[in-house]
């Protein structure tokens, strides 16, 4: 279970080896994660920008970091924000909270105080080094996120007769079967034109360990393979402790189910450990942007004309409401946030390469469910703390809260997170049916579902009217992503969809940190 | 990255089958872990023992937990501990705490205020469902603790130039290669005999999902493969933040650098998610049970000889400084926890039977060392969130903690933890040598340490007094793990010795369940 230990020579020609060791650690390099990213601490605007003013339309994630740190290096700095409040995106349903969508559809969240549920980001990778350090700069207290659980499911309609397994099952299972059929393969000479005879033998080797094969290189029902799938009967203590190997999956019906589908998910970098989410809702970082720069921005605005000339811009806009006088406002320089989707409808006179890219963007549909249950009987029942549970079903996975666990009381599940032509069909249905829908789906998978329901809300990112969309989707972007970078007159474009991390808040924020360092360059050097 | 939705006629007909599918929901059973389990909830001693007494020896989990519920049922309880205060291996070094090991050398734990180290049990399995549940009825806040962490660290001596890699390149790339590997067997037939053609084009299918592999079935150098093992420029925003893909390691050094011994640790079900650990460190779990049963323990009381006939027991103690006058304590029945290490040199009149196996188990050396550090080099510098990196040098592992991310100020990692061999050599050390050698070790991997170390303790479990190693090592326990379970006369044993999960706490309260449920049965039923 332990790597072989060193034997005592090992040991001490190791602790004999000190002074050879001491001329190896002073050549060592520290392993600093700075020299293979992107964001290197704080950024830096050195030089007076002489009052230059910046107007910034749109207060989520990108538009605060941008007013941040432009006050900071010496900008008048102006936020105009369409909502009654800050965060855009990075945003938090909570217990009595209420949301109207386009088509005039309002739910009111009716979980339990202090139960919510994020709508959209919802986690934060431990290589999202930009949004990690604000949330360090600003005190956003983070919690783990779990995204791989081992006892949570997978589960196919059409396969072990529409009965979700255990992810340990399936994921041991298939990584002992292909460490097999590859050990057989290497031991039959299959790959001696490959390999090596050293190679070999050690591939061997780490497939016996990889796969938890036997001696003779077979994955087979042991107490052995149960350490890593599980047990019929779990070890514990006294007389009748004595543990029982469970049965081995059918590796042909893992095969024709594709629950394989999810088995690298978790190792995607996006996705890897350690993930985190902040205590409380992702809405906790909005919240501390809007403590350093709130006094800046004019909430309720809907910007209606984005004006520009030579010597700076002017921006119109009219209450949220629709009814009120048109306002301006001016600034020699203009960062605007506002989603693609939303820009293409506001009166721009962009350049006409700019201008193309902004309305040649679809913005891709998402829909989200937050269902309030009873108790936590995923926890208590099945012992599943957070992650998340795959399925072919419309509502496509389940993730389970990464936080408050053992807390009794209600509790709220994602009951569900679909994208493209599924999100479609949840975005045209009414929200009572959306979540109607998705415990109908959920129950085939936890049938404490129909017993322990409470409340439940969905968000159909189509229908949120001040984006319109989950993120931007590019058409040529390896055509078109310079256009939309450049600085357009007196205009740049930041958040998310000018960034390679689509969708994240890391690319919102990467984003704005890089226009506002090109503006800054040009306002100083012309 | 997502698994493919449901097309549009997929899911209208799932909405139209909702008839036949409420059949299906009926038809299903829950899928509760209860029926997979061992502990099923909270023990019930049914039946009144008459004020049956009953002496535990030793207030670690085990000794509580018998107390706990045989007082609940109605026994009288005693309980004798060797130690100040109760908990046993469930035990935290807190700053401030001082530690005498066997051979008289005191360490003064000069942490930060706050900072702790476990030197025993440091973490909770999902799957340990009593220790759990004794956590969630007594009020135990848990925490997530990090096992797997994708950005620690793999490191062998003589491998790669003697440089850690991250355990996303060194698991991505093994993944990589055996899946093409396997890929390519299967294309050149050489797998047709174990698989039919439907089974062959599914396992290349998921092998091209599972390994990363192109269009081709090769794992390549690409943003593809980077998308799991990491970028050499990674994702951002703005103009200069188009991601480059990162060379692979070379699989034949990979093979022979045998990193690939830690790939599958974490997939065991020891060690998979979800995993917990207590608020504020391990002893929190022995100071809830000792609110509850505190009243019953007569601390430093060192038992030196345990007497039996048809009537009862009786146990004679002395102050644990071995000097005093000895005291006696008679009851009906005993619960004897004492680790078979200690039992063995004291005067009882066991049975042969039993005495024989107390005799024959050796108990398992380990070293544990908690290091402090001025900052959280690992985090700030490395990304390195929780987790473990695991290395071939006598410290064997680095545990970075699982708590307090991004807190300023020093913080304290297990700087090592050996058994075996390894073990031994530590322990024949000073604690200040052991300390310089685990720095030493510890410095090839992280060369911070030589600039941030503050301080650090170690204990060797050779050497802690009240137990004299770290958990029981079974000979032949098929053979006799049926003698030590049995009541012997009016004794019973209990600990994690007499149990199938040893070195476990769940093992200690288990073991103590199954003990006292069959005790209750003999007093009640005869």
């Amino acid at each position: 279970m332990n790597p072989a230990y060193p034997t005592r020579r090992a040991i001490l020609s190791m602790i004999g080896a000190t002074a050879g060791a001491s001329a190896m650690y002073a050549a060592m390099t520290s392993l600093g994660h700075a020299a293979e990213s992107y964001y290197e601490g704080p950024i830096r605007l050195e030089g007076d920008p002489k009052g230059a003013r910046v107007l910034i339309l749109g207060a989520g994630l990108a538009g605060m970091t941008a007013a941040l740190e432009l006050r900071k290096a010496g900008y008048q700095v102006e936020i105009l924000e369409y909502r009654e409040k800050a965060g855009g995106r990075c945003w938090t349903l909570h217990a009595g909270d209420s949301f109207t969508e386009l088509g005039g559809a309002t739910q009111k969240v009716d979980f339990a105080e202090g139960n919510y549920i994020n709508p959209g980001p919802w986690r934060i990778p431990y290589n999202h080094r930009a949004v990690l350090d604000y949330c360090k700069t600003l005190g956003v207290e983070l919690e783990p996120f779990n995204q791989v659980n081992h006892n949570a499911l997978l589960h196919a309609s059409d396969a072990f007769g529409g009965k979700p397994q255990r992810f340990r099952e399936v994921d041991t299972d298939y990584r002992g079967n292909i460490s097999e059929l590859l050990a057989k393969a290497a031991q039959s000479g299959a790959l001696d034109q490959q390999l090596s005879a050293a190679d070999k033998e050690a591939l061997m080797a780490s497939l016996k360990s990889y796969g938890a094969l036997d001696d003779e290189f077979n994955y087979e029902k042991s107490l052995h393979t149960s350490e890593y799938r599980g047990y019929a009967k779990w070890p514990a203590g006294g007389v009748t402790a004595r543990p029982e190997p469970s049965d081995l999956l059918d590796f042909g019906q893992i095969l024709q189910s594709k629950l394989w589908n999810n088995l690298n998910t978790g190792n995607l970098t996006e996705f890897q450990t350690t993930m985190f989410q902040p205590k409380g809702g992702m809405d906790r970082i909005a919240a501390a942007f809007q403590r350093e720069v709130g006094d800046l921005i004019t909430f309720n605005a809907k910007v209606t004309q984005i004006k520009q000339d030579d010597s700076g811009v002017t921006v119109t806009y009219i209450p949220s409401t629709g009814e009120g006088q048109p306002q301006t406002r001016q600034a020699d320089w203009c960062i605007c946030t506002i989603p693609f989707s939303v820009l293409s409808q506001i009166e721009t006179d962009l350049s006409p390469e700019m201008q193309s890219v902004v309305d040649s963007m679809p913005y891709a549909g998402a829909v989200k469910f937050g269902l309030e249950f009873k108790r936590r009987f995923w926890e208590e029942d099945e012992a599943i703390y957070g992650g998340i549970s795959y399925t072919d079903l419309p509502i496509t996975l389940i993730s389970y809260p990464s936080t408050g666990y053992h807390k009794p009381g209600p509790a709220v599940l994602l009951g569900g997170y679909s994208w493209g032509a599924t999100a479609q069909e949840f975005t045209a249905m009414s929200p009572e049916d959306r979540v109607k829908w998705a415990l109908e789906y959920g129950a085939r998978i936890h049938p404490q579902y129909r017993d322990e329901f409470k409340t439940g809300v969905s968000v159909v990112w189509h229908r949120v009217p001040w984006v319109l969309g989950c993120y931007g989707l590019w058409r040529e972007k390896d055509k078109n992503y310079d256009t939309a970078t450049k600085i357009d007159g007196r205009i740049m474009m930041a958040g998310e969809h000018v960034s390679y991390v689509p969708a994240w808040q890391e690319g919102a924020i990467t984003s704005a940190l890089d226009a506002i360092s090109r503006l800054h360059d040009r306002v100083i050097n012309g």
